[in-house]
């Protein structure tokens, strides 16, 4: 009986119509998202959203639409193929002007309400769920084959936001190449990939169960993680699985042998040296990672001189982002 | 009579052949702009077009053929397909390496002197003028009710160079994310986009002239203004209209009301505090434009520091530029 | 005889399968000349390749498919179009796993030994040949006059990697926009173009020699280079004929007899100023390249200044990089 009613759940939630509530939440939001981007990295420019419209208009325009335009130009067709249909960009204009220039800045300000603002998130996030299914569905039309593609083409669908962010301060004249979603990928868009991977799965039958009840779990994920980042920011679930995987797949299981075998090398040859020298060991072998890894202690000290070098470097960087 | 006249002139330049007169001032004129542009940015780099050939000529080309290249590429085509025809290739190189090597830079010379520039100029936006009016045409041949999509295009094969220029300048090394033309549109951007912009209202007749009326009045606005600009440098007959409507439709006539209350409020309230309170006072004001408003003068005074921080930055970035 | 061996060669060559050796030779050599790009831009990041896998394989496989991704992009058509099928991206994957996180870094290690390195590199020169050569006849197929479009498919099919190294190192979150490969371009770049250039003149005819015995001659002189340059760093065989060329085609043999025109009129007319002037004058000369040249002494000082202000600021430039 209750799965039945998960399974009619799940069925409403897949056959909703997107287009005016959903959609308006998703550009409400991002409009939002764009305003604080503008607050956060050009708040020295006065008036900056005044000053440039064009820029604010274009750079939220790309942001609302960023899945279909990278979706359709990997796929090799006109990325601007969905700006045939006027009221998507007209509605999304309407919601642009509200949020930048409203009266007393009251949408702004509306969208703000930890109320409101969870119940348009949750709009949203279904509207996500959406894209990534049909995303997934309307691209195995085209490679039935090619899962790799599909997965793609389906989480861009998803998550075309934030890999765009970069481009899209482009067009508002700030450049931090430093901040890539490629170096620092948020939440939505590795769930993204996930619902991806998870909706082939279900298509290819590997995961055995109701359509209806996959789409709901995965909604429900997205939903549950929109909710819980409103109160608490920056949670993100998936961080365990990562430092666990990360420490099997691409730490140095070796790397700690090797350490553990050199350090007690160190300690009964040079059992008489000062602490200093201990201290300056433990700092090095982190930095033996390089494949010509220091066999002597010259050289050992040597790289850590490079690394610190490096390192200010990195803050150089920041310092200059 | 008259009118009959300006017709048969209309028809007459919209029938003009493009390819070997118009085309070759346009191509002239292009490189002519990347010089000036290397002798602005890279002027430290000692003989760079000598040294950097290629860069050169790679760049003069992606602008000689802007319009084109965007057009195809938004329109999901290939961006190179119009080099599968070589003469207009061969045309822009020759034009490039006579703007760029001629013997005493006698070209260039030439393409400085006035009324040299005038004539090639107005040719230049002779075949502006075309290049809007035909990307109309042929856009519409493809999407029939997708103006937006048609005035996009359309604009794009006129201004396409302005569009690029961040990636032509990429091409030589040189990267200026806060000169984009989407911050700092030229009129030349605008107009076209406007000229597209009239072209379809006509097609769609809601502007009721001879095609031939338009399309010369469209020609004569741009011929005007690139004379004007050649004897007074940046003008921009559409500024006061820009002005006007940033006043009116970003403007805050609610934010000019609220602040004129507050300005009341603070006078009836604070009316013995000192001068230096109620320049502080006018100084937050402007800043208030950030959804969370402070309404308590302790938290104004912070956001007053905070702004005078991000001044800080931007200054600091353009002097980075 | 001799000439049918070698015919028997270049045809042998030219009908191998790339798909599971020499394809792992051309991935592990990207995967390694990531890392190295890794250590040289990004050591200040500690344990980057750790931190950052993702960024490190999207990194690597954009590398490893550049040609393809280009190519297709360039041609109007999808850019992913080749991981429809798994195999290479799989092979690809495995690739960069031994390269970048291989117990003891043996794989990397072993890259780096001369003979294994020489092996390798001599599969992936035979493997950019093919590329090189099927790109030419498979872009014929498509445009069979459009020899530019043709060259430059085919030549981007073989050189895609150092193409592709600016946005390559973006995702990377690198951005060093003064070292683009076309201010730079590496002699793979150039061999890749004049390979192409050399594969359609023997289609049309115009080099009248066996198709094999071209293609060995081509994968021969890419052979050569690649072994030389293990050995001696920097190795470009085309820099004595640009330099001719660049003397030739851009350089200023007019500029030359001008300014010894103008040496010889300074030394008549001010025979008796000091040394420094001459010295001023000598200095200036080669300023005398922007158009509006100077023909006063007073003008030229004033280049001079703004010549040196361009240096300061370009040695600026490149500290910030």
């Amino acid at each position: 009986m209750n799965k039945d009613l998960f399974i009619d759940v799940g069925s409403q939630l897949a056959h909703l119509r997107m287009y005016p509530v959903f959609d308006t939440c998703h550009y409400l939001l991002t409009a939002l998202q764009v305003r604080d981007d503008i607050i956060l990295h050009q708040s020295g420019t006065h008036n900056f959203t005044r000053r440039h419209p064009l820029s604010c208009w274009l750079s939220t325009m790309l942001l609302c639409f960023s899945g279909s335009i990278l979706a359709n130009f990997l796929l090799g067709e006109s990325p601007i193929k969905d700006f045939a249909h006027h009221q998507h960009l007209l509605l999304a204009t309407v919601c642009w002007y509200l949020v930048f220039y409203s009266p007393l800045d009251l949408v702004a300000r509306l969208l703000r309400f930890v109320p409101i603002r969870i119940l348009v998130g949750v709009a949203k996030e279904i509207q996500r769920t959406k894209k990534v299914f049909d995303g997934v569905h309307s691209t195995l039309a085209i490679y039935p084959d090619g899962y790799v593609v599909v997965v793609m083409i389906a989480a861009i669908k998803g998550c075309g936001g934030s890999l765009m962010s970069s481009i899209d301060r482009f067009f508002r004249g700030v450049w931090l190449p430093g901040q890539t979603e490629f170096l620092f990928p948020s939440f939505a868009t590795k769930a993204s990939f996930i619902s991806a991977i998870i909706f082939v799965l279900e298509h290819v039958q590997l995961i055995q169960f109701e359509r209806e009840l996959v789409y709901l779990c995965v909604a429900s994920m997205f939903i549950y993680v929109r909710v819980i980042t409103i109160f608490f920011k920056q949670y993100d679930p998936l961080m365990p699985f990562e430092n666990i995987s990360s420490g099997i797949l691409f730490n140095s299981w070796s790397e700690t042998v090797s350490e553990a075998y050199r350090r007690a090398t160190a300690a009964s040859t040079t059992s008489g040296t000062s602490n200093t020298s201990t201290q300056q060991q433990a700092a090095v072998i982190p930095a033996a990672l390089t494949p010509l890894t220091a066999t002597t202690t010259v050289i050992s000290g040597k790289k850590e001189a490079n690394n610190t070098d490096g390192q200010g470097k990195t803050l150089e960087i920041k310092k200059r982002d």
